[in-house]
């Protein structure tokens, strides 16, 4: 997380966005290299990166680059896994590994826990997936396997940004999304959960009006806003399309990164 | 709200979406003919509406048009507003407004009082919008002015809906949209505080996975992402770019409203 604030000049609204789904992703797998997966389906579908792009990368792909694969036959509940499983009607394994990814539970309720995600932002079950979620290979006899998310998404975002900068030659972006279960709301939206490159938070503070009122609580979720746009081209299930591409924003290099959207839990009134 | 439970064949998802902000709407004022405003815009952009296409309003354009205007000077806060006021020292006045748009106090905190607006969303101070908020020809001796939600926001879209849809022979959706401040994350997004046809939450509940396991909790909060994507385009201050064109989904129309998107408060962990 940076400590610059950005500026409201860093941001420019383009009057048109392009939420492009490139197509011909291969399954990724342990070990793959997340740099030509992107670069070739970009060749692939022939489209050359430009200044103030942004490449949005489903989390699902980064954890299996990444081989976050837990086979939950492996795992051995402890006593607090045990209570809560029975408690919410869930696998203690799983329960054993969403504790694990956590460093707190905020709310209980049948089939989830919601808790805050060692990475710091509060969702359902610690973002732990268990649908595509067996490596190649797995043995038949092995599993149930899921998906943990990513180690670090800022960090595997910033890498891949800097290979793509260098590639192309032009200041990009890089967004790794996932789904969030929100308060209130029903229905899941993208979110950024990883981001390189740009504004993250989109800071208004002090920008006037056009009566020139000066506006006193306005801050856009840019890099949430890209990834829920993303969302909508991506799919969930069975499209397997996990790489989107954002064309028509306009902004400085920020090192901002996901971090920078996260409320502090003391500001926070439903932590 | 409908009954009907949209099917995964209801929406499929386009490969490239368009998100187009729409210039030259003019200032809108109490009285004006929204549809009128909308297809002047759309021609003057050289747009036809096309099956799929989903105009996107911020919401201060419809309120305006519904005179949703409210001089604070005209305002006497009453004994709740008076105590809450202070508490979280803010104008009573317009706490006392907040108060008669809400049908509850969620969380208070200095500057917001987070509400359940009576339209049944929960988010800070009743949506209530004290920025470029002046009537026209209002006295220079009178205000501070403000704008409420406007009263009726499905119904407004679903009227919109239907003079677009004759008026282009063609299926269109309407997404009437506000900013929310979020739980938990930092910035707002563009959210769905009215729609109508399209299916405003895209039930995947029962599809299958790649390996045929299926998904136990996937719903998709399209609308959402919808008015999160046009966030992006339509700006919030002095950008004064209140309507956006998204193209490139595809849907069965629905009768659905915005209402879907609401969580039961009973089944609500954070209510």
């Amino acid at each position: 997380m940076t400590e610059r604030e950005p500026a409201a000049s860093d941001f420019r609204v383009g009057s048109e966005l392009v939420v492009r789904s490139i197509a011909g992703v291969p399954t990724v797998e342990h070990g793959d290299d997340l740099f030509e997966i992107v670069v070739g389906a970009l060749e692939r579908a022939e489209i050359d990166l430009r200044d103030g792009d942004v490449v949005v990368l489903a989390s699902k792909i980064v954890s299996r680059a990444e081989g976050c694969f837990v086979d939950l036959g492996s795992i051995t509940p402890g006593e607090t896994a045990l209570r809560l499983g029975q408690e919410v009607d869930k696998d203690p394994r799983l329960v054993e590994l969403i504790v694990r990814e956590s460093i707190g539970v905020s709310r209980k309720t049948t089939g989830a826990l919601i808790v805050r995600h060692r990475l710091g932002f509060v969702s359902a079950n610690a973002g732990i997936d268990a649908s595509n979620a067996a490596p190649r290979g797995a043995a038949p006899s092995s599993g149930p396997w899921v998906l943990t998310l990513p180690r670090d998404p800022d960090a595997s975002a910033a890498a891949l940004r800097a290979k793509l900068t260098a590639r192309y030659s032009t200041n990009v972006a890089v967004v790794i999304t996932d789904s969030w279960g929100r308060p209130f709301r029903r229905g899941t939206v993208g979110f950024a959960l990883g981001a390189a490159g740009l504004p993250v938070v989109w800071d208004r503070r002090g920008a006037s009006d056009r009566h020139g009122r000066v506006l006193d609580a306005t801050e856009s979720a840019v890099a949430d806003s890209i990834a829920a746009a993303a969302d909508l081209v991506a799919g969930q299930a069975d499209e397997g399309r996990p790489l989107t591409l954002v064309r028509g924003l306009a902004f400085a290099p920020s090192d901002e990164s996901s971090k920078a959207l996260l409320r502090d839990p003391e500001d926070d009134l439903y932590a």
